[in-house]
């Protein structure tokens, strides 16, 4: 990748942030009515649902904290990072600190789910608004959500388990890689050597539970002790997923000099770019069976933006990282399927989901998951590494 | 429709049922090892999972159970449903009566869900099966497990709800129209009085709660007195749902002499066909937003076997109740799309999974839904009524 490429992209990754993405979520999503976020949104950011999904919630109070910290001291990130935290703590919490899952736009709860995802998205918008102004009060409470998330993750029974546990126990990959990125964004506003641990832990269970030499895969629902499970979950290749947990690791490994795990991630991003790759009609594919049998999922062979996003920034970083030009090449060809499929040109932003052969399935651009986040911290994260490689 | 029309689709669907579909299962579906149904099978039968659905296993021993009722006492076939019956009563029911979702190949429980959709299987398969071979211990089992759903259906907190009940008290359609079927089925081996006040029940319900005909549509998710909830479940059309909850009724308007009932039944019929039929590549939509915003689930807009064999049923009856020629003019409509699209020409039955545009998606012929239900309860029942059309 040469530097006038290098500054094309930086160019291309920041004004898209800064020119089409947040300026779209900032128009349409801010409720200045009854506090927190409208995600429901369609193409052109009208509202579709004003149920307000908390997954969401926490990551856009994130966010916006977030480009206040490292790209600029804006008034309105601020403000919309308080605005999004005042309405988590107001209606977001249960009475025993556990977290609902979707709340009615008044912020009555709806939902409450058995997993803890919701809660670690929680941490990270206390964390960073805590970092973003000095909030002594929520980098508390960020402590204590992240507490209680270890207290659950690590209690046997606390958390219902999905199948009958004397007959199948399993584990899936999506609890260690959330403590990784949860546990570093915490780090950033907090010294305390608990979330260096469980990274470390984290990263061990993910490398020899989940990954699998034999078979080149991350798998993403294994046996307590990484036993592979011959069923259509236990054979589930999810490529973006392995791909987002292979960057983590590749932070990691670069923050503590440890090549070591630099390459176990590197191998890891291979591989699922393998699997992922669809080779008949570009981009990658949301769901892969390690045996070749058939995936369960009706939505397997669907392109999501968000491994798209994640593969991005994993080539990127991996290129940055060995130097080796295949991921430089990855990266441009990841970049030139993406933006050819997934920008509205008409309303800006992505398209969230397309079909197989590349055409658009669901005009959203929000719903309980799809929302600011994958997007925009791709183009952050890709516009910094990009500067730090010119560098 | 003319007579030699109704001949050649009697051939059609008799020939179909009893040389392709039946074969097909019957060749890779009896687990002679551990008894019970191997049902996770690709396109040429072969096993992806041994993983048990207790949904299809009630089906199955239903279906075969049927075949020997109705259309000729093959062995074969009672002998089948026996293998059903004893695997589901040996494994496939908890301490208390009810049932699992999901076992292992040996019978191990594997999950357990809240609704009460696979106890009706097992109504339907205890009742056809004693009505097959005059067993009063397994039709008195039937019966107890019909009184075990309609005690949970009626007695308010004994199911988990999905949402928060005091925020958002919702309903399924789902239940009175599975009402409706588990009764027509148990009625014809137990003359209980009970059976006819449920079907009444359950069509008042969906006729005054789940229609609306402000919006022409029956919605799949409405509050407790048929409330519309502006939300997308709340605004989710499942065309190939209504379609069959349609023709439910109707059997039951023309048991009963209904007429009234029968003109409601083909008005949501009507309605639902609008809805959902693909004018650009044809066939019909799983999901369909009645305010015409975004459906939220990934599928949306696939086509499914089972709405096809549904519609080919629904439309034959109303079109032999009303003798109008519009749904004869659907039913070969939606045959023509059907049999130029599902059937898997290699190795026999239906691929039941579709893209938008008509190419394959799964090439599967089982999973935790599919299998020899829709497609061969439509064949049987479009030739019996064929038969009658002729007569």
């Amino acid at each position: 990748m040469d530097e006038a490429r290098i500054e094309e992209l930086i160019a291309f990754h920041r004004d898209g942030l800064l020119n089409d993405t947040m300026p779209f979520w900032m128009r349409h999503t801010i409720d200045r009515n009854c506090g927190g976020f409208l995600n429901y949104l369609d193409a052109d950011g009208s509202v579709y649902s004003t149920d307000k999904p908390v997954w969401v919630l926490g990551r856009l109070t994130w966010l916006t904290a977030l480009l206040y910290n490292e790209v600029e001291k804006r008034p309105e990130w601020l403000e919309t990072s308080r605005h999004g935290i005042e309405f988590l703590e107001k209606y977001c919490f249960d009475t025993e600190g556990r977290m609902f899952y979707e709340v009615t736009r008044d912020g009555q709860p709806l939902r409450k789910r058995r997993y803890l995802f919701t809660e670690t998205f929680g941490v990270i918008a206390l964390a960073e608004y805590a970092r973003a102004t000095g909030d002594k009060k929520r980098l508390q409470k960020a402590r204590d959500l992240y507490r209680l998330i270890l207290h659950h993750h690590r209690t046997p029974g606390l958390l219902p388990p999905k199948f009958i546990a004397q007959t199948r126990e399993a584990k899936s990959h999506a609890m260690p890689m959330i403590l990784i990125a949860t546990s570093q964004q915490i780090r950033k506003a907090d010294d305390d050597p608990l979330y260096n641990e469980v990274i470390t832990d984290s990263i061990r269970e993910i490398l020899e539970h989940f990954v699998h030499p034999d078979r080149k895969a991350l798998l993403e629902t294994v046996g307590p002790d990484g036993e592979f499970i011959d069923t259509p979950a236990g054979r589930c290749v999810n490529p973006g997923h392995a791909i987002e947990s292979a960057w983590f690791i590749m932070e990691e490994g670069r923050r503590r000099n440890d090549t070591a795990i630099i390459e176990k991630a590197c191998q890891v991003l291979d591989w699922s770019l393998a699997w992922g790759w669809d080779e008949q009609y570009g981009g990658i594919r949301y769901f892969v069976d390690v045996a070749g049998k058939p995936c369960v999922q009706y939505e397997h062979d669907m392109k999501l933006w968000w491994p798209h996003c994640e593969a991005l920034y994993a080539t990127l970083l991996a290129h940055h990282l060995t130097g080796c030009p295949e991921y430089a090449d990855w990266c441009e060809k990841i970049h030139e399927y993406s933006f050819s499929h997934f920008p509205d040109r008409d309303n800006g932003e992505w398209f969230k989901y397309l079909h197989r052969d590349g055409t658009v399935s669901h005009t959203i651009k929000g719903n309980a998951w799809a929302g600011p986040f994958h997007l925009p911290r791709m183009q952050l994260y890709c516009w910094k590494l990009l500067e730090e490689m010119l560098a």
